[in-house]
């Protein structure tokens, strides 16, 4: 098989990297290892590569002769100077490293790289949940909530190249908890899975409360007591689903988009989250000229990796001109 | 003079409509009429046409000889086909009235239209505050509180051309007040001119505020009291800092602007607005690639006109390519 048009792809996470093959949308092939972050992301890299090596010979292909490497990562990231700003205490050398550089003399191959964020999204657009659409919000609701925004066919980056990707951290409760970001009342210390366990504490009859005592309380759980009627549960649960389709309301104000992607681990419960999320969308947003779709996101796990591949394409969907 | 550079340009506010002439961003006349928003658009826009021809005339040209005519509308603008698309009740002939058709038909003109919020934003940035950004929100803090986002270049729209307008109701306070869109807790029904009167009245020690019994309370009056020492007066003003703080922070997370502009009524008080919000946006915010500008609005009464007559110009600054 020629490599021509294979792109190779790795998507650098804060617990775990995946990496793997794309050709056309299709992912040939993928693995994951941990992340080590605490280690150096150059030898982190130098794995991942001789195990992208492996993948390419079983295909009867070089990594040499891929079309590209696509590299996503998170943290905020210059997709143009394609340097990682921050990392948040994760890969300390990862801050100006030359990806660029690391790439070409380790593999010929030339490199582009986006935020995770926004990769994942990318990915969506073009081979998943996003297909047809120009405007998109995705909200990723998971131990944190992340979010990235495509605006009129393009997706939103802004000088400091966070643009759409701080989504989590929109404050939706003037004066309510403190976030990890240092903002009060941000729509993730309000309902997202790190804060669970502190509302489920703080509920009035946590003591009687199936959860009491429980080491890990994430969304499967909290649905799973909830649907056996403990009060605790079905409260907190009640709670996240208001604060979330609050948040969609707000998204919709701000960026207009004719979609909403919802991924991350809320949706791996029986729970029907999306129809409640279009309930309260339907009671709360201002939508003179049309609904918005709220749709589920479709590659869960390989969003990143097709997203870092299509890094390569040019847009297939042209931004409209506003002001001629 | 010749009027081949000059623009006609009409602002059709909710209770005032503007009209001039402006060259090169200098607005040579300006004058103002009440809006008579229950009477018919087309008999309103007779009498501005009218006057506009006055106001050439004085200057020595003619309406013909104009460049162009550039028309700001409240409500939702579809500034592709130049068409309102909601008018919340005023001029109710104005919903696919034919602008362009009506323009050339009355005077020979090209016209280009765009909602009012994202016109005034438009006259800040050719012509005013925003000269030298690329990536700006703009918040008009008043009766009520509207927004505009120019965003990598382009005043974002979206396609329901309701992109960055409707920023005054994010939902800031979770579970808060009714707004009149609709929705609970937005930034508009939690701190606005229009809210004000309630905070008052709600407030715990309303009954010996100076404030009580008095019928109109506005921004001044509020600033006024507080300054005086009066406690519900100074309660009810900071509330209103501190919402509005929260939510140039919840701007910059979501449109990761260089700048954001303040204007509107509340801006016509010796408090000095500015300090506090950039105390709220530098103890909240999460900006680690750069601190955001907050500028008060250069052209509070003019920006319209300024913008409506930049719809003719070309953009000067091009959209960076994020994916090439």
């Amino acid at each position: 098989m020629s490599g021509h048009d294979v792109l190779a792809t790795i998507d650098l996470g804060g617990t775990r990297t995946k990496f793997g093959l794309v050709r056309d949308g299709e992912l040939l092939a993928a693995a994951a290892v941990a992340a080590n972050a605490q280690g150096s992301l150059e030898a982190h890299l130098y794995k991942i590569v001789e195990q992208l090596r492996v993948m390419c010979a079983r295909f009867g292909t070089t990594l040499e002769e891929c079309r590209g490497l696509g590299l996503l990562s998170t943290g905020l990231v210059n997709n143009r100077a394609m340097r990682v700003l921050t990392t948040n205490g994760k890969y300390d050398d990862a801050i100006n490293f030359d990806f660029p550089g690391w790439a070409r003399a380790r593999t010929g191959l030339e490199l582009r790289m986006e935020n995770d964020a926004r990769g994942a999204l990318i990915g969506e657009w073009r081979f998943g949940a996003g297909r047809g659409a120009n405007n998109i919000v995705m909200v990723t609701i998971g131990t944190g909530i992340g979010t990235a925004v495509i605006s009129e066919g393009r997706p939103l980056t802004g000088p400091h190249f966070s643009g759409g990707n701080l989504g989590g951290h929109i404050i939706i409760n003037s004066g309510g908890r403190r976030c990890t970001c240092g903002a009060v009342g941000c729509l993730e210390s309000e309902a997202s899975g790190w804060v669970l366990p502190l509302l489920v504490k703080e509920h009035a009859s946590h003591g009687e409360s199936s959860l009491n005592g429980m080491e890990a309380i994430g969304f499967t759980e909290l649905v799973a007591h909830a649907a056996d009627g403990d009060t605790c549960a079905a409260d907190v649960w009640a709670h996240c689903l208001r604060i979330w389709g609050e948040a969609l309301v707000s998204f919709i104000h701000c960026f207009d988009p004719e979609r909403i992607i919802v991924g991350g681990g809320v949706m791996n419960n029986p729970h029907p989250v999306l129809h409640d999320l279009r309930k309260s969308v339907a009671n709360l947003a201002w939508t003179a000229e049309g609904q918005v779709e709220i749709v589920q996101a479709q590659h869960p796990d390989e969003a990143g990796l097709l997203g870092a591949s299509a890094l390569f394409y040019a847009p297939t969907i042209k931004p409209g001109l506003i002001h001629p």
